[in-house]
């Protein structure tokens, strides 16, 4: 982080013509994002917006609304621009990129799909580790890959989004086993099932997480053990822009859920990033605490695919232009304040 | 308000390929939308930004951080693109027209600024009433006439927003004398104010009240008697909005003082009203829950200029384009939940 540019962004805040601190938390992303880029006027003009898709063990056990053929479906439904974030990142303008690392039903040839299947899905967590070592390294090198070609093309700001039926349970055990927490409070509805399928998924996270409670002491083992493919992958992502210096807004609870591994792997990685919104469900909250993080959003939104991360893009950008464009007292002729 | 649209907005909503209900908010929004203009598929494409200025006979008492003529220098600087609003208009591809209802200085001529002087300002209104009842009628028709300019020019969303040294201790108030509230609960520090002179802004509110208050169960006479010719304007504006089935976006404290206000005088229509973000002013709250509204954003500002609404407009583009745009579970071949 470049202090001398925080600094010169700070002292430009004071001068704009407007009453001092009256943009609230604007004033601090600039400023942020002024560290980050190294330069008193950031900007998040380019936007990366990569989705990683993997299909779960733990799918198997009945813990979504959905089928786990949806995985692939909803994959082609982006390619094709039917999806939620299709849309967004077209009203955007941001750059797309689907990436798929596990499907239970093959995945149709498509150049806008760009598959890295490692299996068909992780193993059951309830049963034995989610991936081998393996698995897990080349999941993390497939999302350092992706930040490699967005840092190629400009990007300024990365979006890690994500589909994968099961994932929110894959996620919320993660949470649990990094925040020493009970599933009862972080273990949530995900795509929407009832009170009794719920009960039973608190089950299964309980069961995982007294399976493999030996292997927390290490941040790898634990997401070895509980995570997915595309939350491994968005983990090696989120490492590799900090690496790289390039700012990241993370998405609701898979998306955090993958930068806690982050943080627990690299600690100091989440200046890196902004929350960009709270997601419905419960268990968020807890993660974006233990990383010091204030969601922008408060929506009710729980949709993953990074789409609460595109809605957050806009506030942003108008910090970023309000720090660049807007006049000094001086240019202006406005008198300042007392 | 087209309840067939309306219902058919809702039935689009669970074809969406999503879990029901994961948009959150967003799905809302589309839906109140559709109801507001008439359609399955809304658009806030087009946004109107109308900015009204005018200087406040309570600027006399010191009630704020900057000198009076200030208002009509942050209105040179808009006409010349380098206030807040005028960065965020841009950014938005929004109109913005900048109408001037008073100042104590000379406004130049420019052919950005359009002239509706109706005197200097207005009284202090701890002495008499701030207005007389035709400088009232006059403010709330210059504001119903920019409505019918934006509502030629086929605006879909119309923002008010406001500029006037003094206008916080008039907006507060007004919501004193709405709600029956305590200044001590409503009156904040505006433009940033110490506390020494937020005490002597309170007494002054307190004053206003007790001189005024057999006004207070007729609307018209209370917005008469503590009203600013800016916010006056923007209350004709709001009424005009919803008799011409206009969305409309409310920015932070003085606008949605300017919305209680039209509420009073035409209730029914805060159901064309959608809350922006919550201002930092610490009366806010009070009324957007009087006037059942929850504001989108919460990002801590205060500047007013309708800049909060700005940031705002994304959030319900967004909404509409994801109601209009998103594939179904049939296009898409997406297999639905349980």
């Amino acid at each position: 982080v470049n202090l001398d540019a925080q600094q010169a962004a700070l002292a430009r805040q004071a001068q704009l013509t407007k009453p001092h601190g009256a943009l609230g938390r604007l004033e601090d992303l600039a400023i942020q994002l002024a560290g980050l880029q190294g330069t008193v006027t950031p900007s998040v003009k380019r936007v990366r917006i990569v989705i990683f898709a993997a299909d779960h063990g733990i799918a198997a056990d009945n813990v979504s609304a959905f089928p786990q053929e949806v995985t692939a479906q909803m994959v082609a439904n982006m390619a094709r621009g039917g999806a939620a974030i299709s849309v967004l990142a077209r009203a955007l303008g941001a750059g797309i990129e689907l990436i798929v690392l596990g499907s239970v039903v093959p995945i149709a040839s498509d150049p806008r799909i760009r598959s890295e299947i490692i299996a068909p899905s992780t193993a059951n967590f309830t049963q034995k580790a989610a991936m081998t070592d393996a698995q897990l390294r080349t999941a993390l090198a497939v999302g350092r890959a992706a930040v490699a070609r967005a840092r190629g093309g400009g990007t300024q700001l990365f979006i890690g989004g994500e589909m994968g039926i099961g994932n929110t349970t894959a996620a919320a055990a993660l949470a649990c086993a990094y925040l020493n927490a009970d599933p009862a409070q972080l273990v949530g509805p995900g795509t929407g099932i009832d009170s009794e399928r719920l009960a039973h998924k608190r089950q299964l996270v309980a069961q995982a997480l007294e399976l493999h409670h030996h292997q927390f002491k290490d941040p790898f083992a634990t997401l070895m053990c509980l995570g997915g493919f595309e939350i491994a992958a968005m983990t090696g992502a989120y490492i590799a822009c900090a690496h790289s210096r390039l700012a990241i807004l993370v998405d609701g609870f898979i998306s955090t859920a993958a930068a806690l591994a982050a943080q627990r792997l690299c600690p100091g990685i989440e200046h890196w990033m902004f929350a960009a919104h709270s997601s419905a469900e419960p268990g968020h909250r807890a993660m974006t605490d233990a990383l010091g993080l204030t969601p922008l959003l408060d929506l009710g939104m729980r949709l993953g695919e990074g789409s609460g991360a595109a809605l957050a893009v806009p506030i942003l950008r108008h910090a970023c232009l309000l720090q660049s464009e807007m006049a000094t007292f001086a240019e202006a002729g406005v008198a300042d304040g007392q």
